[in-house]
């Protein structure tokens, strides 16, 4: 059987009418499915109304307490009751989970060497709790996951969506035969002169691109992760609507 | 079987003395439980810091869009995540839940007549899920319920914590014989001479002590709840240390 697990960031969340579009169609997908959020600036927002510096490293967020606090608020609270709450409108029985909820993805705190990104976990596929979240699926659930995990000693760690989304379709394979769909605020990998979306997108294809500056910024760790799901057993793996190839 | 349901509330959160207390009695109780939580005055902080004003009418809370965004991330995100992380460190295999995650527990908006109390969710026994509880349950579950609902519409609702733990009692009864255990930050009820507790609490003499003005305020709606649960079936129920009579 197919399991689709699919990850929205921010720019859908945020936009009224691209999330009512996405949860139709994601609605409408009979196969078991998955969905797995970020939660893009809303954070930072809350960030900035409480006057608190973001603190930053090479693009990559610094992740103190209370920044771990106002992500778990703003990404398990928020935005992910939000979801499931929509979903629940619309027949989805969606419930919505963070990795310390059943220990279902166990973390363990990013060494802080070299450089210390604070609560920040780090996962691995080899210890998701596949059974916890096949029973869930059996049973005609969705799960819904925010990008908050925990490690042993019950400290709550913050971990990249596309990150969970990836580590869950290469858990959840040994299972099923797993599409991992990445959506984001275009509807797929541009080529320079395009117009539209390439259809696929080749390792060699995306190494050239990436070369020549076209794909570039946060497209590079999406697609590096969506590679690296293919090369460790996902069936297909999408970034909007282009194909990613090994 | 019995069931335990306990009801902790912002005192014992927010006091780490407490909590570590009340975490360690919590897991050593073998048989199947369920923990619903309130979060007192952690959403009033967070509008204190945000320079919200806190509305209310006759000491109850309005809750606007605002206010119930907050609730939604101090209590569903927050409170309910650091919960179920420091439970899962213990060993007990916590799952966090709103009442909207897998519609557990439907709610309808609050009747805005005679008074608008805003995004408030009422709820019944009748409608709550008792099968995909008990069958969390069953497996070896503990649910972890935040004080939040939505509505058959998607909207999400604050819903009093006591409440909640009353409903769920009232709901799971079919199933189980419960025990509804409301803790706080007193031993139990007392007598207005007594350094300890009332061991047991009946309805005259609540209503003797109530009218005398020794159990005022607070404890009067939890003790009402109280007196209902057992009213309509829920097996024990205690107040602290003073178990409750009808």
């Amino acid at each position: 059987m197919t399991l689709n697990v699919f990850k929205i960031g921010g720019s859908i969340i945020n936009h009224s009418d691209s999330l009512e579009h996405f949860l139709h169609s994601f609605c409408s997908c009979t196969e078991p499915k998955i969905l797995v959020h970020g939660g893009g600036n809303q954070a930072n927002e809350w960030m900035q109304q409480l006057q608190l510096p973001v603190k930053m490293h090479e693009g990559r967020r610094i992740t103190d307490k209370t920044t771990l606090r106002i992500a778990v608020m703003v990404y398990a609270g928020w935005i992910n009751k939000t979801l499931v709450a929509a979903l629940g409108a619309r027949g989805c029985k969606a419930i919505g989970l963070s990795g310390a909820d059943g220990f279902s993805i166990p973390a363990v705190k990013r060494n802080p060497h070299p450089i210390d990104f604070g609560y920040v976990g780090d996962i691995n596929a080899s210890t998701v709790h596949v059974t916890f979240i096949q029973r869930l699926l059996d049973e005609g659930f969705v799960p819904v996951f925010a990008p908050i995990t925990c490690d042993a000693s019950g400290q709550l760690l913050n971990t990249n969506a596309d990150t969970i989304a990836c580590t869950l379709a290469l858990a959840m394979k040994e299972k099923y035969k797993v599409t991992l769909r990445y959506l984001f605020d275009r509807e797929g990998v541009y080529h320079d002169n395009g117009e539209s979306p390439l259809p696929i997108l080749s390792k060699n294809q995306y190494e050239q691109l990436r070369s020549r500056g076209i794909i570039s910024d946060g497209m590079i760790p999406k697609i590096e992760t969506a590679l690296q799901a293919l090369k460790y057993g996902v069936e297909k793996v999408t970034v909007g609507t282009t194909y990613i190839h090994l």
